[in-house]
């Protein structure tokens, strides 16, 4: 497989056509599985794992949902390719340490992937653009019974799935959508709603999950409890509140409209021209920039520019996406350079559409 | 008169059409002439300094130089008409405080014009576009010998022209060069230069002269000494530093360019980008862009725009030329949002030719 083929065409699920796909990014359900009679990875010796991962191969193979996928062995790429994998949500952090008896299989829309061997023997994922938490749990549902054919999964009658981390105990289910909040943060108000969300039992975290903060105004939103609760509970659940977030973001924008609408004109305007014009950027100014451009054009003060594009270029200004693009590794200046030259590119090719 | 017709009418200097335009915005004379057998203002009694200025405005009407000119008096201009003139280099810091004896006498190309009872009785002036300091000189030194047949001049064989301040005593003759040094500035070498050219007597100022600080990388460089030589002699060592200068401007664009042409490629471009889209700006950040873009475009690093347009851009961000346009005086909040205003619309025109 090849990691430069996956720059230049995005994801299914960053088409951008999903509900609220403006505000919502994505919607990602992921399923933590450990095989029955097998010590989990953290405590398991390396001979086990490659029986493990031997097996879930096996019965990933037979799935029909990965007919059509990337096979990758972890232990073979480069840190590089490690983190272009995280940077476009394949891989957790744990997994860009790499490991040998570790594998990434990844369907080519990239709405399914999994992970062999990260904390937990198998954690299968699906991602769908905007708001479809429902849509999303109802086709990973359908991919963990079709593996269960092939596979025993660890499983207590009392406790459910089994996980390595007692956290994931039960559904082994972590349901998260990406949101992108800028007029909560312009108006200060993101600490207090990300407090209320915390009592509500869910968490939030930054672009690339647990441990990494917030760039650009996106938040992922996900539970926290895994137990106690059917998984149409927990992902309604979800849902529910995200959905409640989104209007809160909603509100905000209109009331920053009314009240300060040059200031927002020139705040997304400045965004725009400096990324069709800047002949440098490191990730962070770019990311946030982008997330001026993403707000006006959702609030109709910049020209329309397509979701697809606006969700490709977060991706496309990221450091590893930078290098993979250009077939190696680059020092930060010179990836500044390439990544302003991008957005420049991009952004002017969709203002002559 | 109107000031707000000369809003819409840039002064002839303006067009930058004059030798290296680009780096030297203008060549200005000033001459400072006293009445013999008249107190000086600084000391003289308003009835005496009426009368100075009847026999004055008397002389000018009959030079030819002045058939075509507004005649303003100072004592009936409101505070922001004053700043509108001090703007537009046509009256000084000391006549903005206003004052019932003083008049301003303005041919209508902005070429010439003329200040009775500021410091002096008569305060003769005229700017060329580029560096022309020789034939700003012998403009100059013809229209004051037109006056000189109608007035008595305060002169002694021993001194010269005799002034109220004894700096300018002699010749009474202020050359100056508005010169834009960016490169000088973004290499730091600015400080050194002013330092060594206060040691041949010259000295640096701001934008608007005396007690100004620098904008937009625009310094202004006069002869300090008055006395002991000629008027070419002055006129011709001033012009002879100023190409010095230029020199030592150009020769720093080029090594920036050959060391950091994508960080300039950067600066400028992020300029342009932000001028053409922001939608508040204040004064400083105007005048800053609008000389990263008058860098710019003459390294060629961005699209061509008119000397002339670059120029006026400059007065028109200016907060009284800004208010005098709209015909009211505004907030800042106001002034901020028409500037940004201004600039999008004049660049983006400018574009499109």
């Amino acid at each position: 497989m090849n990691l430069k083929e996956m720059v230049s065409s995005p994801g299914y699920w960053l088409r951008g056509d999903g509900p609220e796909a403006m505000i919502v990014f994505s919607s990602r359900i992921r399923l933590a599985r450990n095989l029955k009679e097998f010590v989990f990875p953290p405590w398991a010796q390396s001979s086990l794992l490659k029986s493990v991962a031997e097996k879930l191969l096996k019965a990933v193979k037979k799935a029909v949902y990965f007919k059509n996928a990337y096979y990758i062995e972890i232990g073979k790429l480069s840190p590089l390719e490690r983190d272009f994998l995280l940077e476009r949500h394949l891989i957790s952090q744990e997994f860009n340490k790499g490991g040998e008896e570790r594998f990434l299989v990844v369907e080519k829309k990239e709405i399914l992937s999994l992970m062999i061997n990260e904390e937990d023997h198998l954690r299968l994922q699906t991602i769908f653009s905007g708001l479809q938490l429902r849509e999303t749990w109802d086709l990973i549902n359908k991919v963990d019974d079709a593996l269960e054919e092939n596979i025993d999964y660890a499983f207590s009658s009392q406790w459910g799935y089994l996980t390595a981390c007692p956290t994931n105990t039960g559904t082994g289910l972590r349901a998260s959508c990406m949101l992108h909040l800028p007029a909560l943060v312009i108006s200060g108000k993101i600490n207090e709603l990300l407090k209320e969300i915390s009592k509500l039992g869910l968490v939030a975290r930054g672009l690339y999950g647990e441990g990494t903060e917030a760039q650009g105004d996106f938040f992922q939103i996900s539970n926290q409890v895994t137990l106690g609760l059917t998984e149409p509970q927990i992902v309604d659940n979800v849902e529910r509140i995200v959905r409640e977030v989104v209007n809160q973001e909603r509100r905000m924008r209109e009331i920053l409209l009314k009240r300060n609408r040059v200031q927002m004109e020139d705040e997304v305007g400045r965004a725009y021209g400096i990324l069709t014009h800047a002949h440098l950027m490191n990730t962070r100014t770019a990311m946030n920039l982008l997330s001026r451009l993403r707000l006006g054009v959702d609030l109709n003060l910049l020209p329309k520019i397509e979701t697809a594009l606006l969700n490709e270029l977060l991706f496309l200004v990221a450091p590893a996406h930078i290098q993979i693009r250009e077939g190696k590794t680059l020092a930060p200046l010179f990836r500044d350079e390439l990544r302003a030259k991008i957005l420049r590119e991009k952004l002017n090719e969709s203002s002559k559409r």
